[in-house]
């Protein structure tokens, strides 16, 4: 007998778990892995749920997976073809949201654990954990549950999270690392005055305009051996002056930075508080500099546990998978510190979109490719 | 008899006359120079008050003087150390709303226009241009009074304005040009996108801030004979995106230009729009640019007119007058395409502000610098 994750899958959809809201998706994956001898533990935090499964014993060589089943919003419900929560299926392809992102992911490697260790128990333990909160703020969903696993002694060995990972085709991609995420809050104050005598003023958006341009002149990096070049986006500015013959006192900006293993949060809040310097001592503009630091870039480099999962993709799809460390930010920014991590799965092109969908077969041979990993790793 | 300036401003303080409400201000003046022989005519245009006056012939050789008799509003009327309207004198000062800007000035004109043609009846002809709206938009103000002129064929030989120019004492500066006005609107749009995939996205504000910092890097010019350099002013970006993790489809900023006689409003906005295709090309962002100029640079260069006036203000307070183009617009940037033009008023420094007063010795001084340019144009 064969748990389906096609099945599995539209089971979730119909679950309406948009984030926050649990939805019964957890729920009813409780009851699968229990059923198969997993210990499942609710582990909630601040409202959010997650699920916490292990089959075999704590502290044993444990192979883990990350994924979610908390879903984005469906936006124009009249635009979808079909339900968005009725997780139909047409011609070999399955309709609803999560389809791709991510309830398809978790399904398959729900699938694979249960068969697995049905099937060909291993000598070891296997842990999913699941959370209700990635697609919100994220809080307490994956952080939480690492939290609780750090004082309740648990740990993963290695993990892997299912979050579609592949541009066009299923196999090409897979994700050994990401690139960090900060953001710059800028806040320029000088002082007001009429635009006819610039002198007896000190104007803000100079100020800013020629910090921005430093940040912006000259690329961050060139990217590294893993890594594509970082980047710096400006995404507003802000004064909201009404008057042409004004100059303002204060004005703001944001700069949000995609950055590789070259940086690290404090390397570029030291380098833009450094600029910062040099614009207030030259323009007598005061700025000041609030950081956020999303998350820290992280690589799980090419060695075994990269070569495992790549070999069970190419054995199932024929596609020897890019390692890439492209794209936005995942719960493997938190997983990175705790054990090595990758990313593998199928191709994400219509997540969060209006008709988010997937082609069965493709969700069928994600579980086979988690399987074949789970099999290699305890070979 | 001679006609008192000092109780001449006083009544005018007590006639609220707001932008753009006529207040009594210009009734109040009209019966004063009708009485003296001055022909007036009202030249109200969309429902602002405009008063022309004229002592002798049309076409005759003709000494002109313009100013207005609107004032600012009070702002915090509680915060008046003394009626705002009461036109009161405490300790040599006259207190109230247009003391300096410039119910005085006009007093002073008007009062030394009347005693003259009544004591030493001129060769010639004087003409007032008292507008009631030169603190509004100035649609209708001494533009009204110019276009009426034109099509009447009224004319001035030359013109005084009453506007106040001294910084901090009586007779220090004069006005013999004022610097231009412009202001640039820019809309920037782009590509909206991802933070994590700019390659996908144009950022407009990386556009309008490679085009601002190209507008600012340069002092525009570095002054002039008579003027000193030009100034720009970055007055608002906005942009209104409050997602750190997209890049905004638009952006727009407003940039104004105070401007010597090296530029006139259609070279800038060719410099301008020379950069903004620069940037263009280079950032694929889409730049549209709408110029507004609210007056071109101009300059009654150092001649007769300037030394007649200069000579009358030394002759009364002792100090030799600079000759200056500084400071925002006046109406003097009509006047100037009909003849030669220059300003000479009292001390500003209260000018717009609450508790705006002046010393009442300053008025009686300004009627009688008044009297001497007309004694000596006419001699």
């Amino acid at each position: 007998m064969s748990l389906d994750p096609v099945k599995l899958t539209a089971d979730l959809i119909r679950c309406p778990s948009v984030t926050p809201f649990e939805g019964g998706a957890l729920q009813l994956l409780e009851g699968v892995l229990g059923a198969a001898g997993f210990a499942c533990t609710r582990v909630d935090r601040n409202g959010i749920p997650n699920l916490f499964a292990r089959w075999g014993e704590k502290g044993a060589k444990t192979f883990g997976f990350n994924g979610h089943t908390d879903v984005v919003p469906v936006g124009d419900a009249a635009a979808w073809t079909h339900d968005p929560f009725g997780g139909e299926i047409h011609d070999g392809v399955l309709w609803g949201r999560g389809a791709t992102d991510m309830k398809s992911g978790v399904a398959a490697f729900v699938a694979a654990a249960v068969d697995f260790v049905l099937q060909t128990p291993p000598e070891g333990a296997i842990v999913l954990t699941i959370t209700g909160d990635e697609e919100g703020v994220g809080h307490d969903g994956t952080r939480a549950l690492l939290d609780w696993m750090a004082t309740e002694g648990e740990a993963m060995s290695v993990c892997l999270v299912g979050e579609p990972t592949c541009p066009n085709s299923m196999g090409e991609m897979m994700k050994i690392g990401r690139r960090g995420s900060m953001t710059f809050y800028i806040e320029a104050e000088g002082v007001q005055g009429h635009s006819a005598y610039p002198h007896r003023a000190k104007n803000p958006l100079h100020a800013l305009v020629d910090l921005l341009h430093r940040m912006t002149a000259n690329p961050l990096d060139n990217g590294t051996e893993h890594f594509d070049a970082s980047t710096l986006q400006i995404t507003t500015i802000d004064c909201g002056n009404p008057a042409n013959n004004v100059i303002p006192a204060k004005a703001r900006t944001t700069v949000n930075i995609r950055f590789n293993d070259s940086h690290s949060g404090a390397s570029l809040t030291q380098w833009g508080e450094g600029l910062a310097r040099v614009v207030e001592a030259e323009t007598g503009v005061r700025l000041s500099i609030r950081t956020e630091i999303s998350g820290e870039s992280f690589l799980t480099p090419p060695g075994p546990f990269v070569e495992l999962v790549a070999r069970a993709v190419e054995a199932e799809t024929g596609l020897k998978p890019e390692l890439s460390t492209s794209g936005g930010t995942s719960d493997a920014r938190f997983v990175k510190d705790h054990c090595p991590v990758l990313e593998f799965g199928l191709v994400g092109q219509t997540m969060h979109q209006v008709d988010e969908r997937i082609e069965v077969a493709q969700i069928s041979q994600l579980k086979a490719i988690y399987t074949r990993c789970l099999r290699d790793y305890f070979a």
